[in-house]
């Protein structure tokens, strides 16, 4: 690797070594914050209700609705991403879809993301554009714009991305609205990521169905808007695992859910691949955060439409002690989800 | 310091050693992120404008101007701040001051913050909520709150701030309005942080005038969308160094800047604290950042409300290799100001 503080102008330097070297990459040390900035800005593609774009102290987006939809998300190498498990592209569309899909539990639209970049200046400058094109590329898909960002050193690569939604009129959906006798649901599928991590873990880089699926998650966010018009009680994202997350929207409720195991299906391809690492696949389905599908609850009779499923009920508030969430009306009794610093 | 992942409970045990132990305070790892966003979230004042808060997956805040203005900056320990110079309120004052600097350099005022954290598990938790606690105090001084956030674990605090601003219906005052002619202004002091951080960089710990002035500055935000009322053509916020942002302001509106040395006078504190570090004062108030004060251009003949303070005028383009920003028409030869990853 290029030192963290190499002089100008190093970028493939006539008569050095040409291919193989790192050295020979343009780094942010030899190419400096501002000209990284405007390499990343330039291919940014511009969006729809962005007045101001990147360049400026600040953008400025249109806010229809009167209201905006914020939330933010910070991603850390090696806790949340590993570089050398995926290309920095992926690495960008994993960031801005995990933060998207804060905003579209919510039942609103992305329309704008700011995103704040920590890296050690000899990263290779192509990492970091590649990584803004992800993330750009990933946003476009939902009709949003990267709109502005901060560039900054750091020991190692972090990545802070706000996300900014529209309500388009709409009441937002809370954790807290959930009621005994609604339907409990979910869209997109879970368990991939889960066991595409743990065939990482191992060392593996196959089945790329389950590798693929924990590198770039690929969540019908969509369905989080179209829930909130059909009168979703609560929703969340599952970030932290379908138990802990459902378990989320049981305390902000007052209330219980209960999973049924005969709707949350063990797809056969997860069943091979738990069976070959001597795993519980239906544990990666419980617990396993990074697909990133929307959970929801519905009054009781709503006729959901794809790719909503249902897969429980909500149910009284639980007695003091008890699970608020359980499977087949059990308290789960494995690993519960992903907490920081634990 | 206690171990990256101590085991739950471990704050204040009874029986253990009292007072002068860092491993009696409760910290990130003891707590667990959820126990610590919800010590934060109970901290913070609620502020006008925001209809859904800290604690579901996004926030919901009010954009009555049908546009909201969005800024992002990154700050690292070692970095932007050092943890061992400031308390933890103070470097969370500075983060929130930095940046809101870029939403009121858009003349704009800052309406909600959301805050992205990532600590080593060994933090001691009061170090965060004081943080916070600063962050939020800094933003409710602009009648701005804290709605929302992340908190993850990483090896160095980093703390990646975005803002959101209201236009209240004025236009965005860009960096590309300037014209030949116009009046060049600043807003709030300058050359203040940088004397301060020289002298802690030497190991003192005073005069509290300018170290005061590092570890959290006070710049008079609300002069920017004053500024904006008052028909500014061009505004930034001073955060790389008077001649570096004024440069940039040259850039975009493609004309030079003359600086006035007879304007730009040597506070005699600073002159002082120069004179005993053997240091040059106005290359502080040329080219330190710290401050952050708003710089402006106005059309000629503008009545100047305090605290804008005329320091020069905007000329036409300089040459092909000339100085774009000079001072009493002569290219400064310090250094420009700071640059990341150089």
């Amino acid at each position: 690797m290029a030192s963290a503080h190499v002089s100008s102008g190093a970028g493939g330097a006539p008569g050095g070594p040409t291919g193989g070297t790192a050295a020979a990459q343009p780094t942010l040390g030899s190419m400096g914050e501002f000209a990284v900035i405007d390499a990343m800005t330039a291919t940014m593609p511009t969006a729809v209700g962005v007045e101001v774009g990147p360049g400026d102290d600040a953008a400025v987006v249109h806010a229809p609705d009167g209201r905006v939809v914020v939330s933010c998300d910070m991603f850390v190498d090696g806790v949340h991403f590993r570089s050398d498990w995926a290309a920095p592209e992926q690495i960008g569309r994993r960031c801005a879809i995990a933060a998207m899909a804060d905003i579209c539990a919510m039942g609103a639209m992305p329309t704008a993301l700011v995103i704040g970049l920590a890296a050690p200046a000899d990263t290779p400058t192509a990492h970091i554009t590649e990584l803004g094109a992800g993330l750009a590329a990933a946003a476009a898909e939902l009709g949003a714009g990267v709109v502005g960002g901060d560039l900054t050193s750091a020991d190692r690569l972090t990545v802070a991305v706000t996300v900014f939604g529209d309500m388009r009129g709409a009441r937002p959906v809370l954790r807290s609205g959930a009621r005994p006798g609604d339907i409990v649901a979910i869209a997109g599928r879970i368990g991939w990521a889960a066991a595409g991590l743990a065939v990482l873990s191992r060392g593996f880089r196959s089945p790329v169905a389950v590798v693929g699926a924990y590198k770039v998650p690929e969540p019908p966010l969509s369905a989080g808007p179209i829930a909130a018009v059909m009168g979703a009680t609560a929703m969340i994202d599952v970030s932290d695992g379908l138990l802990a997350d459902l378990g989320h929207i049981a305390a902000a409720s007052g209330v219980g859910i209960d999973i049924s195991s005969a709707a949350l299906v063990v797809p056969p391809r997860l069943a091979e691949v738990a069976s070959a690492l001597g795993k519980d696949p239906m544990a990666w389905l419980l617990t396993g955060g990074d697909d990133h599908p929307l959970a929801a609850t519905f009054p009781a009779g709503s006729d959901l439409p794809a790719p909503w499923q249902q897969i429980g009920i909500v149910t009284t508030a639980p007695v003091a002690g008890a699970a608020a969430v359980t499977v087949d009306g059990t308290a789960y009794d494995g690993d519960p989800g992903y907490q920081h610093f634990r």
